[in-house]
């Protein structure tokens, strides 16, 4: 650091917002050319169909606005159709009846801590607080059904407070939304994809140019239609976890090498609309990846439970090209995924590794799940260390050098990598022995539009709102920072699409 | 995890690029009114003196390109002009000289494993690999005095491999580049904002509207100015470290506390202008802050000597508000910026203590300082611990308890924040007892314009090139990923600045 002392001597700048700078100067200066005339008018156009999108959709209708849902896939719901179905809700009748003490300032700390201070803390507020109301409104206005007797505890979360489903799925939010949208008469039209966002001279977003039959990833199939939108456009187009270009701009490690757990869909041509007509995208090259996660399965599948609940409790994770371990296994799931990832990268595999000891404290949790993993095959069973070290290609010394100071480590009460030593750890010795591949999924983008607290596009020229431009849920940044806890993307995604609603009371 | 398994019998999309997609459709769409007339043409516009800025117009002058460089400021130079002064210079002769071996190919390994990978593997082996022509390049052409004797070596770098200027700061080197500058009669004009980047209706950006005899802040200041670009605009403008809004919108919580190592014309218009226009920012949340600053003297000051040299190796960080340690005192300066800052954001104040025995060390290092690290009022001495905990309102016992707890893990060998244990650490008994304030200042941002390897700005519709514009530098991401190491930026500046001279070779 001895190059540093000189700059003491040299003034630096005060702080100061943009506000002053830019005060006098500086309108919305990209537009479109509008279009000759209009195909359609309404007061309010949704892109995306998501738990955000229908969330906006309902409450938008219910103040009398003509609204349509644009949906470019052939099915509706996006990516929440296929989500885990859990809520964060802070004093919840669960909570109550299973004696657990929770407040929403405590889950705006769970957020803020594990989003390192990246989200903005005025829209965790908004979240935390309208969590209870929110899932009240899904019980009680849509027809949900939630277990009102179990919670489940996701990582980063203090205290169990998440609310599961019926089916345990987040189909049962979304079908009760597409219900109740098509009791209300709010037209919900799938294979039409958003091609243009049309900003007019004034700087308004005056509504689309659309694609209607559209054919996925056939960006000139289907018939232009233009479509007016006299109070705004609300952009719930999700993320671009299936969009190998995009997220490798963000975060070049996520190369094809990587599956995803998004559905197709999931790709970046909204974020790149938002970005051309003006709107700051933040954060984008925040993905989350679960780390725990096998090549040999689509979608979450099931080898993550062996992967987590032996192996990274119980055993070792294990660079098979060193035979060494290679991040604590026990770290947050960033390092982890990130660790897995560069290793990939360079053409190593890793892979989790257990014994007959840590396969029974996964059982405790995940009943009898052994034998569908082996079943599948995303789960291998060897008589000895050594044989896996034949079938995989590790040093075997090494490998077995590997157990024994994971072993001491247990003993002496301090693991090599300072891994959390749970109680039950006990030495890996017996077999049979069994592994996992590794191989992190993309799951969540954490980045997206800024927006205000009204859910309104935020201009990159000048931070003012974009005339009739609103947005909500993974489509946008800020909300969850560095790392989405479980549980909040449904949250982020019903609280934010309501506030959209907002857009009923633009001026057009 | 249980709500996961669901997900596993819903097939997800398979990744795709972009390429495949987009392919028929999009063009450049933002477009801009020409002016009616343009008061000047040129054929390449840079905008930004620092390191890059002049490199790219050195390089294009070279090519016989009549180049003009724009400066908002007063002064020429940038941040560039108050760096340290290093290089990174794997094989320089002081490494020979000094027995040290060194690669392009280990400092690449270093960038990107402290880059956590989020750097663009390509970027970075361009930069290692021009890292010794380009030093010699300073050198020869343009006469830069490197002290030829010795090397430092910074944090992240495995080796000593830092050539330092003569005089131990980047003027050293943008001195020169200015009087080459001179000598080839490249206009070099002060007081000159980039208020608009003029695309056309055919995506290609044809100059800038700019403002001659600009007071900095005031953007309605000086006469407007059309100034034509026929080859290209290169567009190296540095980082918004000193715009305290912008960089809000990255990571909430940079508020206005923190102060920065920059020049106060460290602001984003740059930055929403290449926004406005398409171009794709990305990672500008990676913000690098010195975790060891000091709020009481402007810049990089000097109680970093003692917050890193005395505290962090052979003392301890303090919260005043708990008297406790808050993070391994030798952990990353994110990890280690991130606490202090969130500290201060819940209005704690954090503090750096030694003892007798860590000034020692500090001053086998930087010799005789803390006489001027007292007498400028940073670091504060006192008989007692009592006395320290009472002058910042410390819980007393607490804090004991903190060293008492730090002393028995230097005994016991194992640090209960599992920080590395320097061989020389002492158990903290004897007074006098030594603080520093901790308020991390903001240093650098590592994200910026998306551009491909011959320093082109790619389009967010599309990902090709936007005709004619360029950029390099701080004001560009994806070459140092999540930490830039020090000594890496005036690599950056001076390898890319210099390929922007592809702007000459574009077809206009």
């Amino acid at each position: 650091m001895a190059d540093l002392s000189r700059r003491a001597f040299l003034g630096t700048g005060t702080a100061m917002g943009l506000g002053a700078m830019l005060a006098p100067a500086a309108e919305a200066k990209p537009y479109d050319p509008m279009p000759a005339k209009w195909d359609e008018e309404v007061d309010v156009l949704i892109v995306g169909s998501g738990f955000a999108g229908l969330a906006a959709a309902l409450e938008a209708k219910k103040k009398n606005a003509n609204v349509v849902v644009l949906e470019k896939m052939r099915t509706l719901g996006g990516n929440s159709i296929i989500n885990g179905g859990i809520m964060a809700v802070p004093g919840s009748p669960m909570q109550k009846k299973n004696g657990i003490k929770d407040t929403p300032e405590l889950l705006a700390e769970d957020m803020l801590r594990e989003g390192q201070g990246l989200n903005d803390p005025n829209k965790v507020r908004t979240l935390v607080n309208q969590a209870l109301p929110t899932w009240q409104w899904t019980r009680d206005e849509l027809g949900v059904e939630w277990n009102m007797d179990h919670l489940v505890q996701e990582g980063g979360h203090s205290v169990p407070r998440c609310a599961i489903t019926g089916n345990g799925s987040g189909s049962a939010i979304v079908t009760k939304q597409i219900a109740k949208c098509k009791e209300l008469g709010i037209p919900l039209r799938t294979r039409v994809f958003m091609e243009t966002i049309i900003r007019d001279t004034d700087g308004r977003v005056k509504g689309l140019k659309v694609r209607e039959g559209y054919k996925f990833r056939d960006n000139t199939s289907g018939r232009v239609k233009y479509i007016r939108a006299k109070k705004g456009v609300i952009l719930c187009y999700g993320g671009f976890g299936a969009d190998v270009a995009y997220r490798m701009h963000q975060d070049p490690k996520l190369t094809d090498k990587f599956q995803t757990t998004n559905q197709p869909g999931a790709t970046s041509e909204g974020w790149r609309e938002a970005n051309r007509i003006g709107c700051q995208i933040i954060q984008a090259d925040w993905i989350q990846c679960g780390p725990w996660n096998n090549p040999d399965e689509k979608g979450m599948g099931i080898a993550l439970y062996f992967a987590q609940s032996a192996a990274a409790m119980f055993g070792i994770w294990v660079n098979c090209a060193t035979g060494k371990r290679f991040v604590d296994e026990l770290a947050n799931r960033k390092v982890r995924a990130d660790a897995v990832i560069n290793a990939a990268n360079k053409g190593q595999l890793c892979i989790a590794v257990a014994n007959k000891e840590g396969i029974e404290m996964m059982q405790q949790i995940h009943h009898n799940i052994l034998a569908k993993q082996l079943e599948r095959g995303v789960v291998y069973e060897f008589p000895t260390l050594k044989a896996m070290a034949e079938k995989f290609n590790i040093p075997e010394a090494a490998l077995q050098k590997t157990v024994d100071e994971y072993n001491a480590g247990l003993k002496a009460g301090k693991d090599p990598l300072n891994r959390y030593i749970n109680k039950d750890c006990k030495p890996m010795v017996n077999g049979p022995w069994y592994c996992s591949k590794l191989s992190p999924k993309v799951h969540h983008c954490m980045g997206g539009i800024l927006t205000d607290m009204k859910g309104r596009a935020l201009d990159c020229t000048n931070d003012k709102p974009i005339p009739g431009l609103y947005a909500a849920g993974e489509s946008t940044g800020g909300v969850h920072g560095a790392v989405r806890l479980g549980s909040c993307a449904v949250l982020d995604c019903l609280v934010n699409g309501r506030i959209c609603d907002q857009a009923v009371m633009d001026e057009a």
